[in-house]
């Protein structure tokens, strides 16, 4: 099991001036998810994927990638999630077993996709353009009248909560809020599709579900974030940087209201 | 074929006073990469992948994809990349078909993952974690001394020839600069993996090369970028970001120099 930094020496270049010294640096490592599926007396496993991923709170991520890539469409279709201790030693830690109920059909062929795709929008390896849109998703029940006051208030609650960010500056965040910009949880990842699951399977899995809550990511609001947090049920997205066309495209479609930009007092409110 | 940006009017909210303006977004669109592959008599197609990308300068995306996922080493092994003609209108342009020397050997099933994963480090979809180093990758022309105030200059440089950053603020860039800091080559995408790839495929392929090279990049140096840089034979790579743990340790094994937190006159060489 790896700590989230790692300690390393580092040659600091200042005007021209160079000194060694010590800094920290977010850790990444790859997550195998398998799957255990199908009736008790004829157990399967699938080998589902490989994410490179920040360690901890790999159960959040594992419930949260199942929930919001359609698997799974909530927590009771889901027995256990694990770490496998049947593996080689260096890869301890970083392979988690997710137990589905026996009664969730899995077809293996379909989650066969060919080949992976290298683009941080995270929909990747789908071998058909066809398959982009097709997920679990509904229309969400609106948020109605947005507080500027809650809005702008939210990112330095988010940023006196990242410990990782503050040590190594090189990390995404992702926060649930409640209506009244409350936070509820709060979770960092080198991949901010990750820190976007962590958090969706720490808080839809605790039994309050999401359906007035406000997601906050430290980044850009790309299709594939915008796309989780309708499949979540999540009703406003707010983003710190800039949302892109099909994203907004997809927001209008399911009802979520989509928030960017959002610095100083200062957003720009794409949808509805 | 649509444009790198589009238009939408928002509701911007500046300290609670809400007005309706108009602004531009930057376009996301999936991009299927389909193989056209084995002899001339017994021509096959594979659909590689589907990932989500900003239209423009797509034929760059594939070759550097197909070059930075090891299914060719060379521009000689890639005969032809075009948009695919006999697709559903509204898939027009966004559905581009490589032609592969008969001689390369593709074994459909080597790319048949498993599911596709949702990390914006680009390692997705491998069923085993075993297969995440595995590489075309070799270790690199050592950089040598560095001149700081070569490395100190190039941001200014790139970011005056961004011009979709310039009018949407949401989008990634990477740019290939020669030893002394002149700009090669820019390219932006929503996807930061997808910007790196357009600028190798269009650098490698125009017969220059780049053992010589400086890649920039806008954001964060994660495990998937280090790698594009060794299989593409770029020995120094230059973030404005922070690196991961993961990154820096690829780097070292491969004998890049890798730089990060390219801020104001400042950075860190993490290795060698």
């Amino acid at each position: 099991m790896s700590a989230l930094v790692e300690p390393v020496q580092v040659h600091r270049v200042d005007r021209g001036a160079s000194s060694l010294r010590d800094d920290l640096l977010v850790s990444e490592e790859p997550l195998e998810i398998r799957l255990g599926y199908g009736p008790l007396e004829d157990r399967r496993e699938l080998r589902l994927s490989v994410t490179m991923r920040t360690p901890g709170h790999d159960e959040d991520l594992v419930r949260g990638f199942l929930l919001t890539e359609g698997i799974i469409t909530g927590s009771g279709q889901l027995h256990r999630v694990a770490p496998c201790m049947s593996v080689k030693p260096e890869e301890q830690g970083n392979v988690m077993r997710a137990e589905l109920d026996p009664e969730v059909v899995i077809e293996p062929e379909r989650w066969q996709r060919n080949f992976y795709t290298t683009s941080s929008c995270g929909v990747c390896g789908k071998s058909s353009i066809e398959a982009v849109h097709v997920r679990n998703a509904g229309t969400l029940v609106p948020w109605g009248t947005i507080d500027p006051a809650v809005i702008t208030a939210l990112p330095e609650k988010m940023k006196a909560a990242q410990t990782v960010f503050r040590h190594t500056g090189g990390i995404h965040a992702a926060a649930l809020f409640n209506r009244e910009g409350d936070l509820l949880c709060l979770r960092e990842d080198v991949g901010r599709h990750n820190a976007v699951d962590k958090v969706i399977g720490a808080s839809l899995f605790d039994g309050h579900g999401a359906s007035e809550g406000i997601l906050l990511v430290s980044g850009r609001a790309g299709f594939e974030l915008v796309q989780k947090c309708v499949v979540a049920g999540i009703p406003l997205m707010v983003a710190i940087g800039a949302p892109s066309s099909l994203a907004v495209q997809l927001a209008r479609k399911h009802g979520l209201t989509l928030i960017g930009f959002l610095r100083d007092q200062r957003f720009n409110r794409y949808t509805p």
